[in-house]
């Protein structure tokens, strides 16, 4: 009996384990809907950067909307394309392309660009150097047009 | 003539500045929509911090998602609620109740205290102290708790 006993806890806990991240693991379209949140926010903070580029420079908007894009960028977006969530619908249907979840070194070196230029945006937002962000700042607008370019379907 | 062309001019200066705004200006759905993006990218990072403390302590995880946070936090997200966003449909109608745009003194002490506690959580995150992480993720908890049941409808 003891010896069956063992392995029927082991079963038992593993049901549970799994019951339990059943439960937490967010659904497909939640995740989605997340990843679509990430871009409007990095779209919003964007905005605020090419207007301070482009028009009067207001350094502690730049600092603040730079800061907010390293701090996204560095917080695991790999996580926001797991498995299962080639297609789906979030706040709409996803625009990712198949080539993201397949082509693993290239969406990885895409995402190692843009966190090296995000960092190095917030780094020269620090100096208000205006003429040194307008440069970080097309750098990091290239790397996201890349990845847009490669791993996302046109609207 | 020479007295009537500066006036001119200015008043010139002054449409064409106005025009410009005009055009970059982004329109009240999109602010709405990028406020609602905000949130998501909160919620998503929120849960991974409760991930790993209700579950297994997960250090980097917690640091990168706290920053995050405390970035968002600290980005100036008034300006996601312009006059004109009181109503409005982003990626859905929004939530917002009239108050956040009446009892502006309510709603700044909220986000001074939001603002508080994401900075506090990020700086013990970076300890990789999980049991002050609980608490400090607690707090930050009740701050947004406290401005969704002033300032947002019930879905």
């Amino acid at each position: 009996m003891k010896q069956l006993v063992k392995p029927l806890l082991a079963v038992l806990a593993l049901t549970a384990a799994s019951a339990t991240f059943a439960q937490q693991a967010p659904k497909p379209e939640q995740i989605i809907k997340w990843r679509q949140s990430v871009y409007q926010v990095l779209a919003w903070n964007n905005g605020r950067i090419k207007a301070s580029v482009d028009g009067t420079y207001n350094k502690d908007e730049v600092i603040r909307a730079a800061n907010a894009i390293a701090a996204i960028a560095n917080s695991g977006l790999g996580a926001l394309y797991p498995a299962g969530t080639e297609t789906g619908k979030g706040w709409r249907e996803t625009t990712v392309k198949p080539e993201l979840f397949t082509d693993t070194a290239k969406a990885g070196e895409a995402a190692r660009k843009f966190v090296t230029e995000s960092n190095e945006l917030a780094k020269v937002a620090a100096t208000g150097d205006a003429a040194a962000v307008k440069v970080a700042f097309g750098k990091l607008g290239a790397t996201c047009k890349g990845c847009h370019d490669d791993f996302r379907k046109k609207d």
